[in-house]
């Protein structure tokens, strides 16, 4: 999800840096420690001995479409490496999450590290991975699909390296938190999963470097609007009105929004049909909206004015053509709603991940984006978004593909699993 | 294009009926006389005796596909039963019209007699006729597959009634009636081709009773016009200009243009698309609009008002957003370009028409269309677009059908050929 927290690194004042902070924190000091030791040691050599191992698993998964609402074969593969790592209560759940435990010692927290199953490409996408010098190309390689095998590599760092924690940590690959899949997955866990009142910690990995930390979820309202008339001949019934010109009073009055600068808030159109034939006036055109804010009240105030300006437009096209066959009705259908969420900085979870990358050498920075975090985020459970350590490029797009650079890539890893031990106080 | 005409007889004072007429005109005696003539009677027994072999050369030409642009493996079959009639100079020309000669004494004129060959339907369409009852269903089968064979008829009966005529008449199945084809097998014939300056009549078969006389060609044109930007992220790239606003800006100008009612002119937007996902700012945005009118003045003045609010509606947008990653811009491609035209209701070929059919018991009612005749009567040739016979129904729909009533239809048949054969000075 690159494409989703760079915007928000753009956007002026998402990004803050830490680098202000004086003396080390109780959270430092933990994370110094641990990547000082003998154990971590061991871990990251287990992750480097695994690196052909990782990149052969995400070449294995990549291969194994997974479309929007599609993810189950994948999710299927991934419950297997899953319990090939010696997970307990491994299982797929009513929504095609997958998951597997990692025990604690007892008494500690319940933390979720999870990676999305699904890509954004529809079914059919060649997905073959193709090999070009030290880069990898396939439609979803980097997003999220290179993020699940780093998951079976700290698992297999964590046994190899004799690390217990006191935090039961479960390992999942979650569904639907692309597009059209609206965070399904995460918004399953947290409202009827089996382990929905228990997550006291969660985090995301998605493509990018660790340092960067996303706490806060921009969040999103999206519509597809559509407009419905009559229809009939361009000739034979010249004058009665069309869904195409209501559309366009709706296109440009929703223009004309002002969005506040600070929290970000947008709007955009994003995709737009309609009609049959050039000589047939519409019987339905559509048009598909998206609005995202870092704030509630304003994502609110502008889904309120959105769809407030929706009659206006309709009415001034019954009022400037004939209605005899009919008038224009529309309908705005919610097609997506991401809650607005944060986890401050003082936050435990922000403080760990902060101290992590810091103790690696990797200055934090801060910034908001649109991931599976925004679900606990906007319920108040400390969550977090991490990169999982590749460098991958157009994401979404079909020439999406990551390098491969083991020295970077095993560094970065590094910092993801010191974030998770430090948080699952490792011993 | 029963979709074609019927548009036209609806629109206001685009039929008149010339039941007013007084005296027998020559063409009215040339009419009735050759009606009463033994010959024709051979040649209505003849047409009475094919019914069941139109019915089936409808079946086989309907079942061979015909989209716009890929009409050849239906003009060989008709070709091949062209030349089956013992026509003369048969051939296919550089455009995919198929033609032959039925020569005439000497030195009388050249008329042409055609029908179409395309229909609107995408190659892969199921173009199986089923039947049901006296219906006969199927994509394209009245439309106008169904005149193709009514021309052979026509040719046999000639042949069987011992019917010589002072004029040639050129046979023909012409390509690209339909709208992406924009008239171009006609055109051709008329620019290009080899009896491009010999034609003196030019009668177009479409479905539909001979009653309706159709001497008058609406014009259009059609636009294809596509808004460019930068494009970007609905979040990261939000404050920049989208193609999407500026179109909506066009589509609300477009829809404030006056059109006047006599001679008839409207204008319709018909097919819009654009953008890629919800969360994309769109590269590229598009609207296909058709304009037509009854008057070329007022056709050129409607689409010089089109093309003028354009600039307009693409500057707003730049005015209003920032264009620091580009600016709107847009391209307006025309797409179809069909000229205005008309035959008078003094032209011999459409004083032949309303005699023909009045002395056949059919009153003449005379409209407007968009057919096939467009070109010949843009360029003063005198034209005619007539039914040739089978009653047809939802043209342009994948439940398009022709009814069978053979004393009906043979009759419609007989205006027809009674109409060649008056205007061709048969004996």
């Amino acid at each position: 999800m690159h494409s989703k927290i760079m915007p928000a690194l753009l956007g002026a004042a998402a990004l803050t840096s830490a680098a202000a902070h004086a003396a080390p924190t109780p959270e430092d000091k933990a994370a110094a420690s641990l990547i000082a030791s003998a154990k971590f040691a061991k871990a990251q050599a287990s992750l480097k001995s695994d690196y052909d191992t990782i990149i052969q698993d995400i070449i294995t998964l990549t291969e194994i479409e997974a479309p929007p609402f599609k993810e189950t074969a994948r999710g299927n593969a991934y419950m297997a490496m899953l319990k090939a790592e010696g997970l307990t209560d491994v299982e797929m759940d009513e929504v095609g999450n997958v998951m597997g435990m990692r025990k604690g010692t007892g008494g500690g927290p319940l933390i979720v590290v999870t990676a999305h199953l699904d890509t954004v490409f529809p079914a059919g996408t060649n997905v073959k991975v193709r090999r070009e010098g030290n880069g990898l190309y396939a439609p979803g390689i980097g997003d999220d699909t290179s993020s699940l095998p780093v998951q079976l590599a700290f698992i297999r760092a964590m046994n190899r390296a004799g690390f217990t924690t006191k935090a039961d940590i479960l390992f999942m690959g979650n569904v639907g938190e692309e597009g059209p899949g609206d965070l399904r997955g995460t918004r399953h866990l947290f409202s009827k999963g089996k382990y929905k009142d228990k997550i006291k910690y969660f985090i995301s990995f998605e493509p990018g470097q660790p340092g960067r930390i996303t706490n806060a979820g921009t969040g999103s309202r999206r519509y597809k609007v559509t407009f419905n008339g009559p229809g009939g001949h361009s000739m034979g019934d010249f004058g009665i009105v069309s869904p195409a010109f209501a559309m366009g009073n709706a296109m440009v009055a929703f223009g004309k929004l002002k969005a506040p600068a600070e929290p970000k808030t947008v709007y955009n159109i994003g995709i737009l049909e309609g009609g049959t034939s050039v000589n047939s006036i519409p019987f339905s055109t559509a048009m598909t909206i998206d609005m995202r804010s870092n704030g509630k009240p304003e994502l609110d105030a502008e889904e309120k004015a959105f769809l407030g300006l929706l009659p206006g437009a309709v009415a001034q096209e019954n009022a400037a053509r004939s209605t005899a066959k009919g008038k224009i009705t529309y309908d705005a259908k919610l097609i997506g709603d991401r809650p607005v969420g944060s986890t401050p900085e003082t936050a435990r979870i922000i403080k760990v991940a902060g101290a992590a990358a810091r103790a690696s050498g990797v200055e934090p920075k801060y910034g908001a984006g649109s991931t599976d975090s925004n679900i606990p985020m906007s319920l108040g459970v400390e969550a977090v978004t991490l990169g999982s350590g590749f460098e991958t490029f157009r994401a979404h797009s079909l020439e999406e593909g990551m390098k491969m650079n083991p020295p970077e890539d095993l560094k970065n890893m590094g910092v993801g699993l010191a974030t998770v031990l430090t948080l699952a106080q490792a011993r």
